[in-house]
């Protein structure tokens, strides 16, 4: 890879949107981001990292929070904790962006929509498939994987909509989607890899 | 191509879709069919020309035409010109779709839903770089390009809307989708190759 890329992935549970991201990172040989985010913003903060990991993706405070990204009279200690934690993360995802890599969600197509050398792809698939590659993957034993799945993307799009102000998984807000039912996850690699290195 | 693969685009207006199903139809060395549905429907069905290219794309007896589709009460000439254009259509479609082809537009999408060897692909881009391309490859010299985009836009939608009770545009409806300000058209046709020849 010459030129520098940037890969966003979002992604519904349980479509293997992360071990598309995974593969895509070893093919192209950069580094791939996903849990290592709230890793780094912890160093970054000092907070501890429950409070990354419980975060509920919702803020009480929307107003204050917007207040802060455009008004310097907001400090960011008067932001909830969860709206700390996103600018946290906002900052440690546009550092890892200043080279070639893969994110994996974290609303990180919104924080770095200003840069011209983003790739921003949607991954999905019909419910059915998903609730077997979740009982397969994560050897999922409950009853209620559907339920559980979800959940899981209505956390996503509540997260992604609050910070974004747009909407998970419209179609315009992506380069490029996949069905994983459709297209295998290799040969979705296969054909990003063709993009980048052509 | 060993594997028979039908290939239908959905194409927001000014997008490119149809270039790209043009190319794509020239590389795997299979038939196109855009306008050409529209002349098989009137050899299929005697009626005149300009009946299916001013289908106004929406029915005025949404109730008679689903009967029509799951009785055989409803005979077809109960039902306005515009379902009945649609049902020769429909007719036309699965004719045309029992070879590998390119499809554009026209609901293909769900008229063929049950056929597993459809690849369903939305293209689409910022309405700002498609009114540049509607300006240069149509020489539209309108100052109200935008206006006409987002008509042509809206009647897509309405009529894939009224006939699939589906969303036009709605990401988990295909398999692939493509942003041409992103990604040109000719890499769009490698890429799609890529999968068809693997």
């Amino acid at each position: 890879m010459s030129k520098k890329t940037v890969i966003l992935i979002s992604r519904e549970y349980g479509s293997g949107g992360r071990a598309l991201g995974e593969k895509l990172a070893a093919v192209l040989n950069i580094p791939f981001y996903d849990r290592e985010i709230i890793l780094a913003s912890c160093k970054e903060s000092g907070y501890n990292m429950s409070l990354f990991e419980k975060a509920d993706k919702q803020s009480k405070h929307p107003i204050t929070f917007f207040l802060s990204m455009y008004s310097s009279s907001v400090s960011p200690y008067d932001l909830s904790l969860n709206d700390q934690v996103f600018l946290i993360q906002s900052k440690v995802i546009r550092e890892m962006a200043k080279e070639s890599c893969v994110i994996i969600g974290r609303c990180a197509d919104y924080i770095l929509r200003d840069d011209p050398d983003i790739l921003r792809i949607f991954v999905h698939a019909p419910i059915e498939d998903r609730i077997i590659r979740v009982k397969e993957e994560y050897h999922d034993e409950d009853s209620d994987t559907e339920e559980k799945i979800k959940r899981i993307d209505k956390n996503r799009a509540t997260y992604y909509n609050y910070y974004s102000n747009e909407k998970w998984g419209r179609l315009s807000n992506y380069d490029l989607s996949f069905n994983t039912s459709k297209i295998a996850i290799d040969t979705c690699v296969k054909m990003i890899s063709h993009y980048i290195q052509n």
